[in-house]
């Protein structure tokens, strides 16, 4: 299969961009230049980059101004992870078996990083100004992106979810609020940027927006189910947490079984609103399947 | 003197512009909209917002779309502030008398609202590009503002001056770096957003952005001589401060009349510049002068 040879050398791609977008690790900030690089070097399936540039080219897109955008998305994210793991968020020491940012710069260089990132990520997509200076969808992307990742997206979510800690009371609602800001608004950013920098219509800017929110909701479902059914070996942490943790999550809400349901029928919806396109990119759904029926 | 009425006037103006684009305080990310609403709230003088305005209207700007990049920066200075207090960082329980966004909230949600107000601050200023979708200097503000506010700016400038702190070596060169950053780089921005969106020409926009960064390094200046000569009653914080702390300040490295000298130098360098321009605002140069000769 091809398929899986396809992604790496996507990846690889991607990699590649994000390292030509960090800044230079010198002068008198170099050392929060360095923690820039090495929490984006911690790694992850760049899945947010890549959803942006393969909706991008589902649209017919070609140019470079998608560029930014992606190595934008992915710093945010990055940011978020840098400031979720601090002692007064997490506390966590390690995120996929490395030391995070904090635990190897201090805790001040970890809050001025995850600054730096989020900053940055906006100095980086503004570079896009000037490869098209009359490119009015530049703007909207722009909009788009603050507004995903904000109090109308994820920070909007991590609040929620910060405060929904130990709380007895379960809302279907609230849980719908916290899955869709705290993860899907980043998807929902990354397919809507590729579609309108690609110069999709509104109607299908939505419809992508949509579908990325299904996914997110099904990709965080799927979520609950691997911390009850995955074996240790191969999720790398342990199983149950969410249950011994007390925390409300769509499985504890309903149960296993309607979990993996829903989880499928969000995928489904999510795939035929893609089907109804008039454009298609098999490696965009494949990757979205593989994503949902993952098992870690 | 109509001076202190007028500029009375216009902090009011302020006040209530800042209110109009700051978030409803509800939903469930209510918690982070209302310490964004606090953390704004704890005041100040205002200072960016109304050199951006003032320098916008010296060039003869009239639209409202100055407003949400005036809302903007004052958003990035406040959440340089939020997390400056955080115990990791300078550890402050008070700021101007007030509880600072922390030590009411807790840590957790103090690291979520200055993210917050720097991604708002974005969000804010983008919808200029609604305001006149074919304008293409916002795009030039958008890359001004965010390199002012990030790691070759403001967030700079913090990181060499958390890295300074105890450090015995004396370098002007490097003084400079962090007063330029992180004082100076956000004035730069002030002024030049207000002179770029007012339609002024590139060497104009050079010019207001020099003068700011005299302006910037005088106020630091002035800042270390006030902090040997002010009166505890006047300036409300311990006198010689920086002396006890071991801190690297330009009174340390040159002496006090060096330094009132170096300020005044600064000063009128930067009002011949703006004496030297096509045209005029009083106000704004009055509003100069009295910062730089401020007693507190």
């Amino acid at each position: 299969m091809g398929t899986e040879k396809e992604r790496n050398e996507r990846l690889g791609q991607i990699e590649a961009m994000l390292l030509r977008y960090l800044p230079a690790e010198e002068g008198y900030q170099k050392t929060v230049c360095e923690a820039m690089h090495y929490s984006i070097a911690a790694g992850g399936k760049r899945l947010r980059p890549m959803l942006m540039l393969e909706t991008y080219r589902l649209f017919g897109g070609t140019s470079a101004i998608i560029e930014p955008f992606a190595a934008a998305i992915e710093m945010i994210h990055t940011y978020s992870l840098v400031h979720d793991d601090l002692p007064a968020m997490d506390d966590d020491e390690y995120r996929r078996g490395k030391k995070t940012t904090h635990a190897v710069y201090g805790e001040a260089i970890g809050i001025l990083t995850g600054d730096a990132l989020l900053n940055y990520a906006y100095e980086t997509a503004a570079r896009a100004f000037s490869m098209e200076p009359g490119n009015e969808t530049i703007g909207r992307a722009f909009q788009m992106l603050s507004q995903k990742a904000g109090i109308y997206g994820m920070v909007g979510g991590q609040t929620a979810d910060l405060e929904a800690e130990g709380e007895t009371e379960r809302s279907e609602e609230k849980l719908y609020f916290i899955y869709q800001m705290k993860t899907g608004a980043l998807l929902e950013a990354s397919m809507a940027i590729g579609a309108l920098l690609a110069g999709a219509g509104e109607e299908e800017v939505r419809t992508v927006e949509r579908a990325a929110g299904e996914i997110g909701l099904a990709f965080q479902i799927q979520d609950d189910v691997l911390d009850l059914t995955g074996s240790f070996a191969v999720l790398g942490k342990p199983i149950g947490s969410d249950q011994k943790n007390q925390k409300m999550t769509y499985v504890t809400l309903y149960g296993l079984d309607a979990a993996k349901q829903k989880a499928e029928e969000l995928f489904l919806s999510a795939m035929q609103r893609l089907d109804a396109l008039s454009v298609q990119n098999p490696f965009l759904t494949g990757l979205l399947r593989d994503l949902i029926h993952r098992e870690k």
